[in-house]
């Protein structure tokens, strides 16, 4: 293709049937539109014959939110195709493979997965996956080192890190994860009953302090190539293996930052938990995600220590007492994204299905409310926090389960 | 020129020469080479007719470093005449004027500062330079402030530090001011008679963990185009005005790093010149260097916090306690790389004249390990400094003067 067009079924199916090494001669494809269209088409492209498929993925010049066209860069196909190669090349069995990048056309083509789910709907579905805090602390653990000063020669760090400069898609994060929420803006959207607790969101000036201080890190702290966008709904899933999606707002940011959105995230399906009734399935489940994160925390922590340990170029980690204070700066770090991350969603433009799918909007905003009590209170004291049974202990608290779960 | 070729005085003339708008058609050109020859090549080309004279500065692929050739990248002449010209921009009066940039031959022609005196040859004869802190404080305020995320819209901010990536010359600053000076490296050198002090910090593993902290925000922290080299022999001072030149080290870093070398090399003055006598002169000079290192201070505050209050396109530093927040954040930055700079010019590859000038071995001895116990306070106590004060009094305070000079 000479100019970008945008795809549809039966063009998906063109382009397909015209890439090398792919499919057989005899190939017999069928394409199937499997996205939600929002600000990337994805086509699902199968050989009946064979049985082989894949996926065509194409970033749209817009978004199309609350109705509205908005404006995107279509560069986020190459971040996202180059963070996906990089990634895939360091954690092998928890990214996508992908097959080829089309820079014109601001197409991905990609592994197919739809043997897995996304994570938010499993989570919605109160599903336990035995392996998803081992993979994904072993993810994080892997693509954050391993981009990291600590694991790179500088030089080549800092070439990654130009390369994977991506200020559109920061932008949008910039706006709507740190600042929008924190005044009365017109991108905000949120629950009228619970108008009263955000607006005491708004007039709580340390707070605020302590989110511009975390957009500051956000828009300083080049510490390794970070996903950028890790919620639920990035991650998929089976009985057996995860794997990590749709790195478009990928540049090297905060390590925290990744662990910090995933952990908001499980808290958002918390609270949500939460908010229908108190009967013990949920409060289980509740346990259940806690002790997710525990697990993340931990299998992220024991992984990056041995690589550490193994895989260090920098000649400043054999320091006594580096490693531990680079996690102790990692875990407050996280803490205050993941806070950041849950205020947003209820604030903010951009919601999670987790919160609304309540149907009632006085048991919506009962579960918004917490949200944003936990949110809080991790952004506050994230300073405090040693461990990570300090934050899981600080949500239990708040919850009203006492510290032991 | 279609590929780099070496100047000498009579090709620089020629190219001098061929330069538009630069002289007159009767001009009679002269030219001599002014420079130190380390690193670059400085030309001096005046026009005897007019008295008009520019500098023509060539970035050699080497460094003559302990009498060997280092091999060192000619984008630097780039990252020099960009940095000047937006610097130039920011803060007209303090910088040298590019007139012409030449990317093949890597030269840069721009304004002679001959009438200028290089501030260190200055501090060692003892002089006085009325208004040169008011000038470096509103310097290093307005070229920080405005290059950073306060001042310009994200994408800008972002788009000049993949400009400014400069891999190959921060890769020197990270092992010659970072890590080499706190190993037994083949790099140092070092006054023998202080070696045992010396061996004291490279087993000294909490100043050791704090100089690597120090190093990961080198790494990371991308807040403003810093300078990246601001020694008092990056300074040019007369008894009117002050220029800064020669940032070929420039890339988006801490702000409090270039605030922290020009203390660290006023705090280098202060300690040679106690390294002589004790007579009263002496003192009185070194009391005007810490009065000095208060002023730059706060006049950079000063002019920062009106910048702030003007210029600030980030919506976030209308939070009340942000800005309070980041200055105190700057001054403990400021602080510790002013220890790291004292340090590595003691142990390290590079030393300054200030303290090698001192002929007598022991009493040069005394000087460096002064500047040690100096250094390795503000480092190691950074978190503890709450005012530019807390600086000057640790400095007083183990000189022997007490908390009041």
């Amino acid at each position: 293709m000479l100019q970008y067009e945008t795809l549809n079924e039966y063009r998906a199916l063109m382009y397909a049937r015209k890439l090398k090494d792919m499919f057989g001669k005899n190939a017999q494809l069928v394409c199937r539109e499997i996205g939600d269209g929002n600000l990337n088409l994805v086509f699902q492209i199968t050989d009946k014959l064979s049985g082989t498929s894949i996926i065509v993925k194409q970033a749209l010049t817009y978004a199309r939110v609350v109705g509205e066209s908005w404006p995107l860069t279509l560069d986020r196909a190459r971040i996202e195709s180059q963070a996906l190669i990089i990634q895939h090349s360091i954690c092998p069995g928890f990214v996508p493979k992908v097959y080829h990048y089309d820079p014109i056309m601001a197409v991905t083509v990609m592994e197919d997965l739809s043997n897995y789910l996304i994570m938010r709907k499993g989570l919605a579905a109160r599903k336990r996956y035995p392996h998803f805090a081992r993979h994904l602390g072993v993810y994080l653990a892997r693509t954050l080192y391993l981009t990291s000063d600590f694991a790179l020669p500088s030089q080549v760090k800092k070439k990654k890190a130009a390369q994977f400069t991506n200020p559109e898609m920061c932008k949008i994060s910039e706006d709507l994860i740190f600042t929008d929420p924190y005044f009365n803006s017109e991108t905000n959207q949120f629950n009228p009953l619970a108008a009263e607790r955000i607006e005491e969101i708004w007039n709580n000036n340390p707070l605020k302090l302590e989110v511009a201080k975390l957009k500051a890190g956000f828009l300083t702290h080049a510490e390794a190539l970070i996903h950028g966008d890790l919620h639920t709904g990035s991650i998929m899933v089976s009985e057996e293996g995860t794997k990590v999606i749709d790195p478009e707002f990928s540049f090297y940011g905060p390590v925290g930052f990744d662990i910090g959105v995933v952990f908001g995230n499980l808290l958002l399906s918390f609270v949500s938990h939460g908010g229908h009734t108190q009967d013990a399935p949920e409060r289980n489940y509740q346990a259940y995600l806690l002790a997710t994160i525990e697990q993340i925390w931990g299998y992220f922590e024991q992984t990056f220590r041995e690589l550490w340990e193994k895989e260090s170029k920098e000649r400043m980690t054999i320091v006594p007492g580096l490693l531990d204070s680079y996690l102790l700066h990692v875990l407050e770090d996280c803490a205050g994204y993941a806070g950041c991350e849950m205020i947003r969603r209820i604030i903010g433009l951009a919601h999670v299905s987790d919160l609304e799918s309540i149907a009632d909007p006085n048991l919506r905003a009962e579960g918004e409310k917490l949200a944003l009590s936990i949110g809080q209170k991790l952004v506050l004291e994230r300073r405090q926090i040693q461990d990570i049974k300090d934050v899981t202990c600080r949500v239990s608290e708040i919850a009203g389960y006492g510290t032991n779960q």
